[in-house]
């Protein structure tokens, strides 16, 4: 309920007002009145006694009335008071502006440490430091120190930038596009974005949340809610600090270390987010969002008045991943009896160009109403005849008319159509300037619609045995190792269902021999130590033993060159494994981001790990269906599907193990590493092994 | 010199002129009038008296004056008539406005024939049919029916839209973006954009040359001009219809036959023109182009008055493939004894949101005066203090004072930038919305740099013996056969250096065992018959014999089996052929492109063609660099360079038998395909061998 009450608050105290022009706490105030918001204003401040002809308060706990929302522009040492203030007037919402915090100094840091204690202590929804405020056009409710309130609207913008804010305001007024709620959630000590999205989701205003982040910090929760959330309306996220030197720049403005590019990859793939590549992006996302409703499929038909505008579009179309709709013999039909002899009815239609809004019009309604055309887009460019205001008025009737289907303008040039820009603009009909930009939008709506249309996903688990992994991890953490080497990596397996071959450990060559016959030829060899990590360096592996004499040879030559060059190796012994000989080898990883937890990673092994770096990954736990797609997304994925003439190896016994991986990963979260190099998979229905493994865990139990 | 009056006419006379408000033929007359063209204009229609208030003469053999252009908007029956007129009159420049020739019915097809026949035969410069017109704002001349003529500028623009024209006009009159000619181009019966290439190559007025096209006719000319060009100033090109619904949209309207996508690729690479993916991407590079210089090198410093802008920028210029400069020392030292303490000095430099002009002024200088600072781009978000007019002034002020390092200017926001883009327009600073389109363009900058400073390309021929090719050709043709087998195409192979494996014709089992001794084992054996192209299908190929008696066996075998499954084959014996053990397989091939002739591939054979499709094309004739160039860029260079502790293969013989096939393809316009598969390389100094190959001729001799 605070969260309502910080959007749509009835009475709202700024505390710090100013009576002094160009102070922050003079504008916020300002912006509070002039913006035209209906509930109380308080004016707070104990060195002044009117502001802007309200009387003012000396502190939050003189005002008799309840106060929804406090503003906080005080200074950086007096925000905590307040804060207490706040907490026994009873007040459940609170902006801070003021900086100085998590961004600066370890004074700072401590501070904002404090605001997160009291935020959770009396259950208060905080937003900032150092933040611009917020904005609720809705009810008129300017609280930030940023430009006016401008006109309501279906988009919330989230941003991590308070300038970015301004900026994009900017551009929104200019495009007649209309907030919900901007928020900017500063250095987010308390409210961050996944706590803006969680109450972003029942707001009924809002048809599509925009956000541009920095970093996020709560990676597990973000994707539980981002998920949710996805599943009712768009969230469309602008991630910066990408690159290397974008993630410099970032956490030295941050002062955060955000994780890896390709982990929130995986978080907005698995959730639905849609990632914007640019704030432009951003911007025409929510725009198609904010107006349209969602394709059906992914077939688009175009209208245009020139021919080079057609193919553009026709390309950009194809390149978005779309496809250009086959119109029906019968519409081609329909088009043709009222369409010049000279215009095409072949998709795009070429209305020619002396068309008046008419004939757009009449040819707008053939194709709103061919059921093989699942959205939209009409091009017009400037020519002699072009009527812009009447062809923007037809495709706002037949929009109203034919609701169910997405319809965007793609007007070309400047003055000469912006009569017809703004008719569409003030009727909600999403207008680009150029057709790469209109068939991305619809490309997102359409890939949105399919996302939605998913069955949620949901993560089986297997029953495993816990206890040998927890009897091999204390023993590590005892002996302060961090490594778990062959032997006791593959127990770890063992217990969480992964096939290992066929092996055991010998102490002596005749041991060895004995059990080469039991297990069958060919063998590997592999020397087991605690101390070895590295076995091939050290003379410790052989494979391809065919038989009993080779076996006990390699043993002998084993320990003794072994022994020669790791003289203090404490050693186990050997472990003698069947070899699988057929089938390809896959490398199965894990690694930990430090945002989203568990990062799994597929790829074919040798080469195409090694030079082609064809690996894909995505974040643990994974549904069996995100393993196949793991798979499957591999450029090398036809290779196991058997190309040319090779029979197909057991897909499903690496989903498998990809599974296990991920089990074992979550169940815990100590590990910070699993290698598996390489998997051995069989050729369909001969499952798949672990040949050789590797585990490393962290340095402290979590 | 007829270019130079098309585009800087002394008189012009506007044959088909109308007194009809309306009509193409009014319109035009109106432009040239109204827009304010200083020379003579002559109305020109047999059935009128005056227009506009002018005389109107019957036709231009009336005219007692010289006339330099002659702008026909005439009935197309009348075209050829009037240009027989014109030539009469002596007139060396007519553009044809008039439509309804290759576009549409035969009857059109055969008046374009005559109009490019009578073009040729008086050496006329002839643009269109079918087109907007052509401008020169330099000279006020608009003889187009258009919009107004526009300001003056540096951009030429060469489209074969002419609606594009109209809208790219008007976007440029609100960016204040100016032209120094723009010309729609029509149906090119004469004049094409090579034409034009070539002929404002040398323009004064001219910096930058930007073409919309949808095919390029004369590709082996285009590459020859534009390279030319490109030397001396930069080539944009938009090319739609580059995925199959935009190719097929694109040969429905303008009746033309598209080369594949990849020739354009490969066309516009080697000659340095800059490929725009979209019209907005043409628009922006134009503009960088025209306003700024080139800079040295690739290191970008950022200025910004907000940190997540600055993010944003340094992630748009690392995925664009410059690099954030690296500051020096000094620099930070002298940035942090100005700026203030919460600033950052490295690069972006964050001169915060309370910055002035000033404040982004001396921090220019700064940048500008450090030597590791290649070009800058300037950040603006509209903030509490932010003087946007003010931070233009003193961007433009610093660039004039360091006139060799390109800026940029970032102003993101809409009506509260808008003065301050108003200065960076009219003082010539390129300015780009948001960060990625200011990236790309500055890529683009420090791109064409690096082209210029290349040496230009030549290529080396190698003596070669045409006699046997030259030979073999007659023979096929006499055969009616194209498609040449094995044997003949190493024949072909062989007069042209490529190294072929030790091989010999075998007739019987007895000779083959003979020169099976001589050459050494192991030996292929492959049936030899014109007859038999796919010889593996029919059982005529074996591999790996290894002795005297294995030879013998294969031969009886060979025999038996290929007389069974095909009888009717003409068998000429076995061909014997040492075969290459080490090493790795590649795959050369050539096939003709229809705009841009013989296109070469390369790519490493087996699953690396078949299932990763790692191949690179490259337009014939190549330089031993672009073959390089063609190895470089497959993914799977590495395995050739000896990845994973292999040893390197002969990748220097690779590139001679690429400049082999190259020579051989232009030497031979009648192959049409040439397909090498596979290609054994050595190691490194062993050299390659042609193992397979196959050629495919031309129905007829060109």
């Amino acid at each position: 309920m605070s969260f309502e009450k910080l959007i749509r608050p009835s009475s709202v105290a700024v505390v710090g007002a100013s009576a002094k022009t160009g102070k922050v706490g003079n504008s916020l105030l300002d912006n509070l009145v002039s913006g035209g918001f209906a509930g109380k204003i308080y004016a707070i401040n104990p060195g002044e006694t009117t502001i802007l002809g309200m009387p003012c308060f000396k502190s939050v706990l003189d005002v008799q009335d309840t106060i929804d929302l406090a503003v906080l522009v005080v200074k950086r040492e007096t925000v905590v008071p307040v804060l207490h203030e706040c907490a026994t007037k009873g007040i459940g919402s609170v902006i801070i502006i003021t900086a100085g915090f998590g961004e600066t100094d370890e004074e700072g840091k401590q501070l904002q440490r404090e605001i997160t204690q009291l935020a959770r202590q009396h259950h208060m929804t905080i937003v900032g430091p150092n933040c611009l405020g917020l904005l609720n056009p809705w009810v008129k409710l300017n609280a930030s120190f940023g430009q006016a309130v401008g006109e309501p609207g279906h988009v919330a913008l989230v941003s991590q930038s308070g300038a970015l804010i301004t900026a994009v305001q900017d551009w929104a007024q200019s495009n007649m596009l209309g907030f919900s709620v901007v928020a900017s959630v500063g250095n987010k000590a308390a409210m961050d974005e996944v706590d803006f999205l969680e109450n972003l989701r029942d707001d009924p205003n809002t048809k599509v949340i925009a956000a541009y982040l920095e970093d996020i910090s709560r990676g597990q929760e973000f994707m539980r809610i981002a998920e949710e959330v996805g599943r009712k309306k768009p969230v469309v996220i602008l991630k910066s600090g990408r690159t290397q030197a974008g993630a410099k720049a970032a956490s030295s403005h941050t002062g955060s270390l955000a994780g890896a590019d390709a982990a929130y990859t995986c978080a907005f793939d698995r959730t639905g987010v849609i990632r914007a590549e640019s704030i432009e992006h951003l911007f025409d996302i929510a725009m198609a969002f904010a107006y349209q409703p969602l394709p059906a499929g992914e077939r688009i038909a175009v209208v245009t008045n020139a021919g080079g505008p057609g193919i553009m579009m026709s390309d950009a179309i194809e390149m978005s991943g779309l496809t250009m709709a086959q119109l029906g013999s019968a519409t081609e039909k329909t088009l043709a009896a009222f369409l010049p002899p000279a215009a095409s009815t072949h998709n795009p239609v070429d209305v020619l160009g002396d068309a008046g809004g008419d004939r757009y019009g009449q040819t707008l309604e053939v194709l709103f109403t061919d059921s093989s055309v699942d959205g939209i887009i009409v091009i017009l460019t400037p020519q002699k005849m072009t009527d812009s205001a009447g062809t923007a008025r037809a495709i706002v009737d037949m929009a109203r008319k034919y609701p169910t289907k997405p319809v965007f303008g793609c007007f070309m040039g400047s003055a000469m159509v912006a009569d017809g820009v703004r008719i569409l603009r003030e009727n909600h009909i999403p207008q680009y300037s150029v057709p790469e930009r209109a068939a991305r939008s619809m490309m997102e709506l359409a890939n949105y619609h399919r996302f939605r249309s998913r069955t949620p996903r949901s993560v089986e688990r297997f029953a495993v045995n816990k206890n040998p992994v927890l009897r091999i991890f204390k023993t590590y953490r005892a002996l302060g190792l961090h490594e778990i080497g062959e032997i006791d990596a593959k127990n770890i397996m063992a217990a969480y269902n992964f096939v290992l071959p066929p092996g055991t450990l010998a102490g002596t060559a005749e041991e060895a021999a004995r059990f080469a016959d039991q297990i069958g030829y060919p063998l590997a060899m592999k020397i087991s130590s605690p101390d070895i990590l590295h076995k091939s360096d050290v003379g410790g592996v052989r494979i391809g033993l065919a038989s009993r004499s080779a076996v006990m040879d390699a043993f002998d030559l084993m320990m003794l060159r072994v022994g020669r060059k790791m003289p203090q190796a404490q050693i186990r012994g050997v472990l003698l494994e069947k070899m699988v000989t057929e089938g390809r080898e896959v490398i199965l990883g894990m690694k930990k981001d430090p945002q989203f937890g568990p990062m799994l990673m597929f790829g074919l092994g040798g080469i195409f790990v090694e030079v082609l770096k064809d690996v894909t990954f995505a974040l643990a736990p994974v549904t069996e269906e995100e393993c196949y797609a793991m798979i499957e997304r591999t450029r090398t994925y036809k290779l196991l599907r058997g190309a040319r003439g090779e029979r197909a190896v057991d897909i499903g016994a690496i989903v498998e193990n990809l599974r296990h991986m991920s089990q074992l990963s979550i169940d815990f979260p100590q590990i910070e590493e699993i290698d598996i190099n390489p998997l051995k998979v069989g050729y369909e229905g001969d499952g798949a092994v672990v040949v050789d493994a590797r585990i490393i865990i962290g340095k402290e139990k979590r």
